[in-house]
């Protein structure tokens, strides 16, 4: 059966769902997006993510075309019509059709929004249970990782390679400091037990899951510093872990081929994990 | 009337070009481009563009899926059904819809290609025949720039900083040098008459123009140095000038508000012009 999915006000079979071959986000990668995550078949942490969604379309120019209200009616639309209990929404706006090809932003188009659903298992999942292997590689995107386009391309292949690697994920290193994950916001765990991770600027992305987690380690009395830190002192860390909208906590259990601590998931990222989704839970909307 | 475009095997009007939502090209800006310039009809240094477009495709694992032979009859089927006689064929591969958003490379997955023509005065243009003013601003794309994918939005933004300020295009400054421009090579003249142009690396695009005119300049006997310049070496400089395949050679006269030269176009961009229309015309296929 086809998942139903939303296009620009309609709601139509995914086979349905097209775009011009004209449109910015297609030709230019003209278009930002979010990804909340959909547990018990409820949305997880989604005002972060349309805030972020309205600051990503300040920074570029773009106009929503609908409210955060509707956009949330869209969200759990497509969670009734494709009977969606865990998994995520993925929504997308591009500055759209501007009927020919031209660096300069048209004037006067129509954006094109985009949502569909996507079904997959977040809670019980193997990688946050056994911890997942990362490799690092430099950091080749563009300087606006705050900015949450489609430019994606430098992320695939950074998959791609840690694919190769037999790794699941790669940590990105630019200047000697790792910047985040390929998808994720990145963190280490000190000796002394302190979580370490990159403070926000146009380096990052500002994601929607570390500022909730951050907020959660500090209501239970863990140690934060938002500093810079370099892959040498990951491979010497207690832990290691990653946070995303879709993954919430997975444990980073090796890098580069090093065993992180003893090699197991370590206690904080467990406990940030448990503590995350039985606040995220019970905030769904 | 609209323009036939080509989609997939298909010769359709452009109203009826569409890629699916999940398309890489959309979701992930996983495609790579090329345009070609068309002067009476026929196609220039096409040869150079199509070998680019495969060392894109070798550097994601992209696999164009007709010869090189049978992307030159859509060109020119391109031309022939829509009676381009002047401006370019645009032409785009995308890895294709794999069904789903993920980030790692789909196996088995079909790729997109699309080609459409773009009507447009190359030879009689008013700023070939007066110059243009550029801006300066920092280069924030991603590392691989020879590689010519449709992550593009760091040029548009640069063209829109560019049409802001009053200026037509931006030349992109890193570590002190300029790389190049939002979508063209750039170039100084020194004061003895040298012709100086940032040497080939990830840094810049292996243009095409480029590479047939230093060829030129050469056969002309102009000296020519591959080497970094400041954006203060371009205030000083006697001419500046960018090629790319549609512009061919545009004169630069002015550069963050500072007449370049005498401010208006130079002799020796205005002869690289002239030798290379003269040559890609008779050469054209």
């Amino acid at each position: 059966m086809q998942r139903i999915v939303y296009i620009n006000g309609e709601y139509v079979p995914e086979s349905e769902a097209k775009v011009s071959i004209f449109d910015r986000g297609f030709l230019f990668s003209d278009a930002v997006y979010e990804v909340t995550a959909v547990l018990d078949g409820k949305l997880i942490d989604n005002a972060g993510h349309l805030a972020r969604l309205e600051r990503s379309c300040a920074e570029l120019e773009l106009t929503l075309p609908v409210s955060g209200d509707q956009l949330t009616e869209i969200q759990r639309e497509l969670i009734k019509r494709n009977g969606l209990t865990e998994g995520g929404i993925y929504l997308q706006l591009s500055r759209g059709n501007a009927g020919d090809r031209d660096f300069a932003f048209p004037e006067n188009t129509a954006p094109t929004l985009v949502l569909f659903s996507q079904a997959r298992a977040l809670i019980d999942c193997p990688k946050a249970a056994k911890g997942m292997k990362v490799i690092s590689i430099p950091d080749i995107r563009w300087k606006r990782r705050d900015i949450k386009t489609v430019g994606l391309l430098a992320p695939c292949l950074a998959k791609q390679a840690a694919l190769a690697a037999g790794a699941s994920d790669a940590w990105l290193i630019e200047e000697g400091y790792v910047t985040e994950g390929s998808s994720n916001n990145a963190y280490i765990v000190t000796e002394q037990g302190k979580i370490i991770t990159r403070p926000l600027s146009n380096d990052i992305l500002h994601g929607i899951t570390r500022a909730s987690l951050l907020q959660l380690a500090e209501d239970a009395q863990l140690e934060v510093e938002e500093r810079n830190f370099t892959i040498e002192e990951a491979y010497a860390a207690k832990e290691a872990f990653v946070s995303s909208a879709t993954t919430f906590v997975w444990p980073v259990i090796e890098i580069d081929g090093q065993a992180i601590g003893e090699g197991k998931p370590g206690p904080i990222a467990q406990k940030l994990r448990e503590i995350y989704i039985k606040v995220a839970q019970a905030a769904a909307v």
